[in-house]
């Protein structure tokens, strides 16, 4: 399960990977309104990411490591919204992995330094899907699932345990 | 209750404020070590402070707002250990309310730019203590909740909701 927590959206996706081959299970996003207080959007994501993870018991989850951010205030707020995802993975006794933004678009487009859009229709390519998924936080969740993927099947050592 | 949280130690303390008097009901600190996973720390500050929630009830959580940070590592760590306690208010249908530092220090000393100690020193005369709460983080969770029963007694109107 790859989770690419924010305060607004928070994408989600869960991937079945067996003898190398990629099936998508489930992605989406859980939504938040701006009116919305911190702390209810911060239940309302804790309540929906667990409750994903109770259906599909997810063995790994994996996230983006450092966020890219320009000021102390937004990697503030991103830190919050992710403290909340990795919380969930740990309350479900499920172990975290996080993996840097280059490594992740590295590891499924071929190109550390490879546009969203880049990503997305590789994403949609390697799980057969119809159609780029959506929203783009979903999208970035099925990344840095399809990452982890790559990484444990490669024995790649840039995996990160948190 | 105030919470002050960190990744490494989040202090707590619960007071009782009633006809405008301070007693001080509980107050500690959650410790992590810095050998523990991320995942590992959230959980426990989660399950720790639930605990205390569980057992005094308070009526409203008090956190410190923007943490003065120098650098954006920092700030997205102590914004994750922010998130688990936020949540854990929120999980209990607790209010929780966030102050600016300036403000806690104006609020328990009198002056803005009071240092750590002085502050300490005066939660101590506030609370009637026989000595300055420890450690550090469990004063400043103090003041926190000190600030917020000033806040609302004087109706001031520097209350955050959050």
């Amino acid at each position: 399960m790859g989770i690419d927590p924010g305060t607004l959206i928070t994408g989600y996706g869960i991937i079945d990977f067996k003898k190398n081959k990629f099936n998508p299970v489930c992605y989406g996003a859980v939504r938040n309104k701006s009116s919305d207080l911190i702390s209810s959007r911060y239940l309302n994501i804790f309540n929906k990411l667990n409750k994903c993870i109770a259906k599909y018991s997810p063995d790994v989850v994996a996230l983006e490591g450092q966020f890219v951010s320009k000021n102390v205030v937004s990697a503030f707020k991103l830190g919050q919204a992710k403290g909340i995802a990795v919380l969930c993975a740990a309350k479900n006794g499920i172990p975290a992995y996080e993996y840097q933004p280059k490594d992740i678009k590295q590891s499924v487009s071929g190109r550390g330094t490879a546009g969203k859009e880049q990503v997305a229709v590789m994403i949609r390519i390697i799980l057969g899907l119809a159609d780029v998924p959506k929203p783009q936080d979903a999208s970035d969740a099925l990344a840095a699932a399809i990452c982890h993927c790559n990484n444990i099947s490669n024995r790649v050592n840039i995996v990160k345990r948190i």
